[in-house]
């Protein structure tokens, strides 16, 4: 049995580190300029993104005329939500606000064929992408990323970690920082956060599997020094509106004999 | 009071055998083409099809051109989404994963108004179809059919039958099948499989209520002769696929003066 | 820490009454009609309009080309669904169903970051609208209207109204008939409904947070005299389907030499 | 051969005078809303509707549902919008700025099938509509009116209305005021804009074609009683804004303890 | 400098005879279904097709997910018609209503950037599909197929098929019926329509061009045989259609206990 | 009368410089950032931009609602193209491949009311957004700017620039370049390049008009010292390939220890 074309799992356990590219913008045009571009991954987030499930069926259409593994973050830790991402060809699920084994396990659940899970049948698009090889593979090659995001998830790291059937652990840090009681974004240098991504670093690699994180185009290099292998480099929301806010910005500033400042259109919104 | 037009509950009650198509592609126009073949009804699925509620609403528009009488999968049980599907003028339910008889009575709840039911009020595009008639018809005139597609729901079976207000049970077999250890699929032949459908009649037949099925071109005439009363026999995926890979390899073998052989796309699809 | 443009949080503390337009056509045109006419708030109804959230998505974008307050009426009490209309823009929610201080308070928790609240952030086009402010201002400025349309809600009123954060509650007359056994529509005379709308006031009142209500244009004026202060004056399909109705029948009459009849296109729907 | 179903070609000769909708907002759902109220013709405005062919089909489906007779507003007149709008359903078709006998020939063309004229053939939606039916009766059953709306057309009228094949002529009062050097509207009362009316009544009556003409409210029935037999009534855009804007007068001027003064939200529009 | 990626114009040199499916319906994904089985074109149909530019582009997105050339067939010869598909990622044209050889240079023009033509530069989606060599290499790898479906196109014919930079001509046999005064179909058998192929065939094989034509499952194979080397094989209306009519009367028919007819759901269509 | 809101015709009367951006991905979401980071204008892009109508519409939405002016390039000189862009509420238009001055008046006579022009009359979101004004205000306040982009246009540019009622030219470096006989680019320091700039420079300040040109980040600013003040500082496209390139390839680049070099993925784009 062949695995999945552009199935990250393999990869992720030869200790590769994938970088991803990340779309929030609701166009298949986009997502398809993003997937063209070398990421070795691109995920449709269903959560903070802005759009909804037939939307991101058109952006996984056009993340597949390219090399990079589509993944999708789902709205929420709910069956539906995940057997319809798959179902839409996604190898990959981000699963939101999973703060408890319990919880993981029901992740696992909903995304794998009995008898390792609940999965309805009825793969669909996948199985028009991938042939009947599907239904065999699709346990085996379908990556699944619980998030760490709250204390709450700290506290159950290590069960967490333990479920069986998990690729990795995704930390969005935003809220991480939040759940600490510190402002919403990338603490480094904040001894609760490093902690933080030291624990999850240091479990994941304990159990042998990825640890992955919400980057941006300043931190991924250094988040995957630090360990981290399934990386997100950039949002399409984040890389458009601070490209034309820098563009404009030099030229004003050019035309006003000033120095230009690069734009930091990404403030607040991830 | 008249019954609501195209409802399908009184034929049901009549003992008629009713034939489906299954809508999975996001198009109110191959919607449209379905509903003018003369289906007795057309389901559009939102758990397994390619679609959601946006789209669910332009394809129900398309369905109610002509006769066939509109019917949603939803993608879940949940009383939102139940409660959306009719109130863009679905007037049959499926429910899928129904396993136990308090799952089936939350069905129920979400699909009726008080006092039979906690249906939220406000039937926008139903009672544009309908009329101010809607609102005393629909608890009467709209079908719902929970889904028997795993081992837990045959288990339960006796009492998921025996809940007030269904118009019947809808038999996944792909599910089923899975359920029971047995590849996805159609397993007739296979003795758990068949007891399981001889199940499901017979407990149909004894409390009045039809017993449906999910079929194919080829197995949709046995099934009712079998006794299922409400019978899908094709999906528009699988017809479409199916149709233009027979043209093009019967085609393709007529220019290598090879015999052609009819081309079965769907495999692993549903 | 300047207000969100637009918010009506500070309005709604200052006794103001406001006045508002419903959405549940899903076109962006008929938003960005309704926004331009002056009302207070316009209301993209997720639960009953015909509409999910890609589309209130372009909604809540044609209704900030113009003054009105966006808010949305999500389908259901689910944090998903909460965080994901707020990252799109709405400073308003209305939660459907919310029977017990628990679920109000669940709702809360979905539409406030820590640490008053779970919401998870990525604020997206809601920072895209309001800029960094946002992150801070959000817990603050918008408001939160759980409904209250069920005995069980009125049984618990007291208990309800006293959760820390909402800014007022929302009366959905036709299904509160329902659950107390009536005709569903306004049973203004019939004691049982009076006597809950009153309640309501009371309650709100006392507690300082506003009541609102589901109204329409022969009711809204009365609504906001008895003193609910956010009130509802027209859905769009209901003036939309009247006003065509109306301006037929009064051709069609004038033709026939007859007296023509004002149209209720909306009986039945809402 | 039966008349193709809705048709209003027939009716139009038997001197029938119709009454329209016209649909200007790009949903299908306001389309459906419309072509339920009992309308003999909804018709869809390519050219200042707010719509493109995409939406103008789903328009069509929607107009489909119930019985008025589906009629488009091509942007121009172009052989390739005209049989596009054709395949995509519509009975009818209203052609812009058709200024002379030549260029009304050229809808004629653009209209029929040879030996009648030029249109390509593959019907697609229409012959899924009507059947193989469709090709034999297309060229007998569909409406054609060219547009007077210019001082030229004016002087080209008799010539225009000689062109074999059209159903009417179309008066478009705001463009054809502008041309005759008023402002754009009705101007009743004014000389020129009378008596540009009665030879458009007076030479479609000779010929034995029907004078058609974009009304309103307070003008279709006078319009009708002028002689014209194909009638506009309401555009929904102008219904929509008129009705929300008088009802949120109305609960204003109410609780403000004045009189209401009737919106005219359509200033300007059209 | 390579091929662009799946031009099929070496492929029509050299002789290969190349089978294509047609999309019709609005979907992406009937157009996905269609071109991951194997054709070695697929036409997105503009003119009768269901469709216009903005599904158009999503279609070829959806194309470009597997090995099928994306060709496009525009509603007109309209340079900014074409100038837009090739944009959008179409690697072929089909041009509707080319009558004269005048014509046709248009479309040759519109197509090609200077000096060999005018196409305005602006590449787009090309440009992301194929990169900076696009510009280069697009004059040379777009096929360019003109239609032959009128009388006054046969008497152009020699000159037609001399213009330069054509690929070669696509009859359409249900026009050209209509303009030989037959029924629109295929009218084998008549010596006025063989003739016409044959006249066809016979130029552009003295031209070095390759002659292509509207085919179906039934006659796809003689045409090949008769030398036409770029013929569709069917549309997917027609194939959803049939597919599920048969579908339907073979399971009537069986219930019936009579034989089943295989449906001809395309009569009248195309 | 007071100016419509956001018009830049009287800033470029008053000698402004204005700088834009230009939007070809059909996304209501990625025009929303655009327009609200401060340019002066932006252009929505019919023509090469992956959009059409209905999307532009959308987009024209999004821009509304915050400062810059909204401007369309139309897909080519075509009057009810152009009408449709500015019922649709665009407040300028870019209009291409304009050689001569009869086709300039064309333009213009497409843009404006009688008795100026013969645009047609039905302003629909235009109304909407300015009101009755509009239509007195129209004529005066919408920008026209004719495009400078091939050698026939220069040679007609005295002629071109003397048309009354155009607020400008507007330059197509890539066309111009190809119609030259250059590769398609920025050209600058090519003596046939730097003279056409030129020569449009001169023509359009001795005529009074606003010279205008596509721009880029690099070239924006010297485009301006040069002499242009309606200049487009980047597009989305190119902003957010290069953007998401860029930063792949540095975190690329710091992962393997090498300097990382700026993308620059717009090249062959445009």
């Amino acid at each position: 049995m062949t695995r999945l074309h552009k199935s990250i799992v393999k990869r992720l356990q030869h200790q590769e580190t994938l970088l991803g590219g990340w779309g929030a913008i609701p166009s298949a045009l986009s997502a398809e300029i993003m997937s063209r571009l070398g990421f070795d991954f691109v995920c449709i987030d269903m959560q903070h993104g802005l759009l909804d499930y037939q939307t991101a069926l058109s952006l996984l259409q056009a993340v597949d005329v390219a090399g990079a593994c589509p993944v999708v973050r789902v709205p929420c830790n709910d069956s539906a939500a995940i057997g319809k991402a798959l179902d839409a060809g996604a190898l990959g699920i981000i699963v939101p606000m999973t703060n408890s084994a319990a919880e993981v396990e029901a992740v696992v659940r909903a995304a794998r064929y009995a008898p390792e899970g609940e999965r309805s049948f009825g793969p669909m698009r996948a199985a028009l992408v991938h042939g009947p090889e599907y239904a065999l593979a699709a346990n085996r090659d379908i990556a699944i990323f619980p998030m760490i995001e709250t204390a709450e998830a700290l506290d159950n790291l290590e069960a967490i970690a333990s479920v069986e059937g998990i690729s990795g652990l995704f930390v969005g840090p935003y809220d991480l920082s939040l759940s600490l009681g510190l402002e919403p974004g990338n603490n480094d240098g904040t001894p609760e956060f490093d902690q933080a991504l030291a624990r999850v670093l240091e479990v994941c690699q304990r159990k042998g599997i990825a640890p992955g994180v919400m980057g941006n185009e300043q931190l991924a290099a250094m988040r995957a020094r630090q360990g981290f292998r399934f990386v997100v480099v950039s949002t399409d929301v984040t890389a458009l509106a601070t490209a034309l806010a820098t563009a404009l910005g030099k030229v004003r500033a050019e035309l006003a004999g000033e120095e230009a400042v690069s734009a930091d259109a990404s403030k607040g919104v991830y």
